[in-house]
């Protein structure tokens, strides 16, 4: 059976998975989407996913092209059509077609795109058992980063920048010295002192939604955590590190640049924070 | 007779012209373009546009997907198939199609598409002769804006604030003050001592191939110029104003904000700014 995606209403082969040249998404980034978890069937976070997705939308002023309602039924059909017991689902949702112009088109229809992929979870597991290697690179992003827009360039040459250096993600440094989060997934340490950090929630980085939910653990679980800042130096004094994001739940980082977190192997609460993370998951 | 474009060695019906929804164009804005401007069907500055263009795609690493001397070709049948002979052509090349993933493809094709367009010059007259109103709009921009990349979304988020408080364009402020550019033309202010400024060519700034030939004039005919930022105050003592592009040539300011430029006309200096850049053009 050849794969399916869902694009602007019909279910289509996916190498005839197409759109238009002018499309707002192709000429001007103009769209935003999600990437959704599939373990064992079941979709995860989805409601969470869901309202992330909407926030997007209402910050750029890009109309839903279905209703909220409807967004499941056509997940589900790509997870069934496309036998996924363990992948993700790619959500995309752009300001349409219309006659290049930078301003909005008076008039246009949306465009969504729905594509489903298989996901090994040896590969994960694999990262999970290793942990996994962390260059720094200069965050050059644009200033909205809570919304989740596809126009990732700076992250896509940063994660390149990572991959040529044997890395597995880069974590962003802002003007102030100040790691922000990961290209893909955001950053964490436990301080000396038993804490657990990550750069607080604001338009400097996209609140990811396994960092939600693997907060609602912590909280759960009274794990000492708290929304704050690090720079390089405090990777140094730090006893272990972490990166999360919907296909990585939580792995551990065993080096940034050429500084050992730790001992430079994961540490003992790397399984705990693992658990915690899949305890809280919502799944639908 | 329809409308063509060319799309990945095809000449396609122009609503037939589609791309695959996995193009890294459409999911990572990974891509780059120009706009060229046609005059009487002639290329306005062709060899400067090839130029950046190849400048920005050895930038991000992404390969041309033909040789340099052939875009001419397929560019000048473009003209010919849509019959333009005022209007412009619309040049996109992004990293192609490949399963999505942040880090470069191995192995990938470039996608190239090729479009044209009639363009009326009356609005341009009508907007040289009562001149434009501007906004000035935070620039949040990315660290990268010297090349000429599709992740256009925070340009398009400004010119819809112009749109709807009635200017043509938003005049992007950086965080020092500064009036970097707008958000598809560059800013110019005609001081009190008959010096023309523009905001140095840097990362901020896109380097306009308008700017750029408008410069080679001013330098002809010894008009005083010089690279120098400008804050909104600095309007307030301007003489005149001047916004530059491949379809604004060089379009007179009226209003900033709600400061008037000058008397709130377009200048004495207009006609002679415009005279000396079509005169500095090259033309193929």
């Amino acid at each position: 059976m050849s794969r399916i995606a869902y694009v602007n209403g019909n279910y289509l082969e996916f190498n005839k998975s197409l759109i238009h040249v002018e499309d707002r998404g192709y000429q001007f980034a103009d769209g935003v989407y999600e990437v959704i978890n599939v373990l064992n069937g079941n979709l995860v976070d989805y409601d969470l996913h869901l309202a992330r997705l909407f926030r997007s939308l209402k910050e750029l002023k890009i109309k839903s092209p279905i209703n909220k309602s409807t967004y499941i039924y056509h997940i589900k059909n790509i997870i069934k059509k496309n036998i996924i017991t363990d992948g993700l689902i790619y959500l995309q949702i752009t300001r349409g077609v219309a006659p290049r112009d930078h301003k909005f088109p008076k008039i246009t229809k949306s465009s969504i795109v729905i594509t489903g992929r298989h996901l090994s979870l040896d590969d994960y597991e694999l990262k999970f058992k290793n942990g996994i290697k962390i260059i720094t690179a200069e965050d050059i992003r644009w200033g909205r980063c809570d919304i989740k827009t596809i126009s990732l360039l700076p992250n896509v040459l940063a994660k390149q920048d990572a991959h040529i250096k044997g890395a597995s993600e880069a974590w962003l440094v802002n003007n102030e010295g100040y790691i922000t989060e990961g290209c893909a997934s955001n950053a964490w340490i436990l301080r000396k002192d038993n804490t657990l950090i990550t750069h607080p929630s604001n338009k400097s980085i996209l609140t990811g939604i396994t960092r939600t939910s693997f907060i609602k653990g912590l909280k759960r679980h009274s794990v000492k955590f708290k929304e704050s800042k690090f720079k390089i130096k405090d990777i140094r004094n730090a006893k272990e590190a972490y990166v999360t994001s919907a296909t990585q739940h939580v792995t551990p980082v065993v080096a940034v640049n050429k500084i050992k977190v730790g001992n430079g192997k994961p540490g003992k609460f790397a399984s705990i924070f693992r658990d915690v993370y899949m305890e809280a998951l919502q799944l639908k």
